[in-house]
């Protein structure tokens, strides 16, 4: 008997959002392990802003994923047969996989996990193997926080901004965080310690970063773009960082828009500006998980994870990524209540 | 009898080009020396981009010249009368001052001059106040050059853009100029010593980049901004560096224009974007200008200035610089004749 699997295929390039039929869900035979790979159970799939973009062909960090391919995703699941040296069955492995419920690999771009005492794979795997290490480096190497400055996030109630958001409570900064709605606005500044939170669908930004920061702002943790990120932009203080992490109102465009660039803003305000894709800070990943971890067990740190479950739905979550929908980092989970376990 | 000096005021805001009427020439009677203050003969007017950025009342990184004022510019000039201790007549000094050929004032922003052996005033004045050091730290401390990286210099003819090229050879990269006309871009290959120069005015900027540089660019000098930028930016290589000095293509706007920000490629490429105003950098003073005193003594690094008589054309002069009608640093002979004597 051939064992088989359910998984997502590219089936055409998305034009705007992502529609029913731009990437097909079926079952299909798992390949055969060859010697040196092992057989992984999807139990959690990260779904990121930046997945539209590789399914898109449009200029990327990485390469677009090829049409009628396996849908690229950032996974965490169990092995359960191993044909490689050092890997066992039972073993715990996050990074790069596929949307799919069972994968065969090499172990290339993925990395064994060892869950810290008292915290959950979703947890884990939510926080620490990108969101946590993004929010790190973009805020500390780029934005550079110093205690008494202003730090404005914007996604600010997702995956990447609640981090943010308390590593610049940490840092001394005061934060305001920008979200959609006034139950996410809430949990910023009740829950997470925010100073502040202003509701993007129901106030406008401009006012009220004038209202809530009368000195401008020292950084913008920007993951937004368009109009939202030039009402943080055309705000900022002498000296001022960008750090330009995510754009995830334009991903869906449909033709290049001229971005207002602010050049001249940026020459008089000497404002620093930085594209930044946390992969190239892979050389100090040790680093930010024992940060974070840290921070995460004194409680320093809380986040939340909105975690949905079924494979076969997946595209119909990603879709809320582009309108908000989601709360906390959204992720799959793909193993039917098998949710990894606790360390105890 | 009461001296009288002859000096520049601003009449009006200027819209668009400076025009005739915007700033006043006139005699009047030099102010009284108090306790404290020298009289500086002037001999040296620097004209520069950011005269019309003064002029207007634009977000800036100094207060704007008040209307009916005396014109802000750098000037060098000589002692000659002192009612201050420790300032002889003779002395010569350099720094902020008047659009005037006598000034009276009581040294705030004005550096006393040591003219190196053999180097003549306009030179000293021309590169080592204040375009030598913009070259200087904006090209080593933002823009982080490399041996074998491929660095583009706009406006790479004049005062700024000479030094920024000769330094970027000096440190091993692969230089590119950007000028207006044959002329201009033969000096910057055979004189100076950049691998290529691109004349804007008469060639495809991009289809020569493309060819010069098909790997793309680490580092853009900016000092134009408007298409010419929009083609070197959009040819930036991962983790290129941008060095925003200058924007003079936009500096005589009417209104404000949408840049095309590029924030995607920003992103995508990783790209650092740094505005650039040297007087943030006034407490490394000494470390540039032993570090160019050095080039220039040993050849490494020549000039060309353009120097040019009567302060009553001073105006007609400043146009030429939006023009590209300059060749090399713009200095006004104010001195008629008196050029400061050269050290033996």
């Amino acid at each position: 008997m051939v064992a088989t699997r359910h998984i997502w295929r590219l089936a055409r390039r998305p034009v705007g959002s992502v529609a029913e039929g731009d990437m097909v869900f079926g079952e299909e035979a798992v390949p055969d392990l060859a010697e040196g790979e092992f057989l992984l159970k999807v139990l959690y799939l990260s779904l990121d802003p930046t997945n539209r973009i590789w399914m898109s062909d449009a200029e990327q960090y990485m390469p677009p994923v090829e049409l009628g391919a396996p849908m690229r995703g950032l996974v965490a699941g169990r092995v359960v047969k191993s044909r490689k040296d050092g890997v066992a069955e039972g073993d715990l492995y996050s990074g790069f996989g596929l949307w799919a419920d069972l994968m065969v690999t090499d172990g290339g771009g993925l990395n064994r996990i060892e869950l810290p005492p008292g915290v959950p794979l979703s947890v884990a795997f939510g926080v620490l193997a990108l969101v946590g290490p993004t929010a790190y480096f973009g805020l500390l190497d780029l934005g550079r926080p110093k205690a008494g400055e202003t730090l404005v996030v914007s996604a600010a109630a997702g995956g990447v901004g609640q981090v943010v958001g308390q590593i610049g409570k940490l840092k001394g900064c005061r934060v305001i965080g920008i979200a959609g709605g006034p139950e996410k606005c809430r949990f910023l500044t009740e829950e997470l310690g925010f100073d502040a939170a202003i509701d993007y669908r129901n106030e406008d930004v401009g006012a009220r970063l004038d209202a809530l920061a009368p000195d401008g702002i020292d950084i913008d943790f920007e993951q937004v773009g368009g109009p939202v990120m030039n009402a943080v932009v055309s705000r900022m203080r002498l000296h001022g960082r960008v750090v330009l992490c995510g754009l995830i109102s334009r991903y869906n465009d449909t033709e290049e828009r001229e971005d207002s660039g602010y050049w001249r803003l940026v020459l008089m305000r000497r404002l620093s500006i930085h594209g930044f894709i946390v992969t190239d800070f892979a050389g100090r990943w040790a680093e930010a998980l024992a940060a974070l971890g840290g921070w995460m067990a004194d409680g320093s740190i809380r986040t939340r994870q909105d975690v949905r479950p079924g494979l076969d739905r997946a595209l119909e979550y990603l879709d809320a990524l582009y309108t908000g929908g989601n709360f906390g980092k959204l992720l799959v989970e793909v193993g039917a209540g098998d949710t990894g376990g606790t360390a105890r």
